[in-house]
């Protein structure tokens, strides 16, 4: 006999990813136990946010001004265009700090199983970028999975033609991993691709 | 340089149980993804629920009405009462569906370090309420943690000069628990209490 009212909160807010039914239910009643703090600001953050923020027609970011406040800063380095899958991905590179180029997202990569083609997602815009003559590096920053990296070879084949220069993101132990704890994979990585000290 | 707007929206739900600042991220994504479907239904209900939830002057429980349907539902065993510690116990015992007495939420558990006293949660309404001759037993259903034991020791203290009937839920092995995965005082009180089959 919970209130109708609170099931359709407990609703939506089990379709956030990493939340379930249980999980819902606590953060409804941590909402309605903080409405001043937190439920009226969120709910006047979401909808503000719904109403103002578009992505941008360059890089495909989303934010509340067209072009997004990475593509319209002209202090950015424009020889350097980073390609990444989704915009999460985006964020995590900029919070960084430590590329200052330009970005493109892709919104997905290439997947025979779900039928997505190089025209489902960015990659017609992203070739017509990399022609610009400005541009001088294309950093493919793709998830190192097997879509991820399909993805990275179609793209690494498509861009060869126009001679700009492609990298893509180091692979290997990460900072702060333990040797013991690795998979296979990303240990013979390492291996192969070991740096003289 | 993740917008502002949106770093807003992050920060408000990591506030919520569960969600840290990654996965505030992925949620904010997820809603700005499915604005019309989820973000905007979202940000209403919020709205909504924060309007016209208010807390049963009854029970503790949170509804749309005052008092809340259960407490207003006359159908319901008056002879029994149920202690529990927070609403998502209520709501828990109450999705079982095999509870049709009404309810009482203290709102919290005694606790000598955090310093919660008797008066600060609701214990002398519940008192109060099981004065009432209807009221034939008193169930203390709270957490089989030493704050919820001490909270129902000294329940059942206050409680025993009223004669009412005072009882508490079984603690046992959970149905479905491996008995080799269960913890000692799990297993001794499981053995303590066993039961004629």
């Amino acid at each position: 006999m919970i209130g109708t009212d609170i099931e359709h909160l407990i609703k939506l807010l089990s379709r956030l990813p990493g939340f379930g039914p249980r999980s819902a239910r606590r953060a409804v009643l941590h909402l309605l136990k903080n409405r001043e703090s937190l439920m009226l600001p969120l709910s006047q953050g979401l909808g503000k946010a719904a109403e103002v923020i578009r992505e941008c027609a360059i890089c495909r970011n989303l934010d509340t001004t067209g072009p997004c406040s990475i593509c319209a800063n002209l202090r950015r380095d424009a020889a350097l265009l980073c390609v990444v899958e989704d915009i999460s991905d985006l964020w995590a590179i900029e919070k960084t700090g430590s590329f200052r180029g330009y970005y493109h997202v892709l919104g997905g990569t290439l997947s025979a199983l779900d039928g997505i083609s190089p025209d489902d997602i960015s990659i017609p815009h992203l070739l017509e970028r990399a022609r610009n003559p400005a541009v001088k590096e294309v950093i493919i920053a793709l998830n190192a999975t097997i879509d991820g990296q399909t993805t990275a070879h179609y793209l690494a084949d498509c861009l060869q033609p126009s001679g700009v220069k492609i990298t893509q993101l180091a692979h290997g132990v990460p900072i702060g991993g333990q040797i013991d704890y690795m998979d296979d994979g990303t240990l013979s990585t390492a291996l192969k691709s070991r740096k003289a000290v």
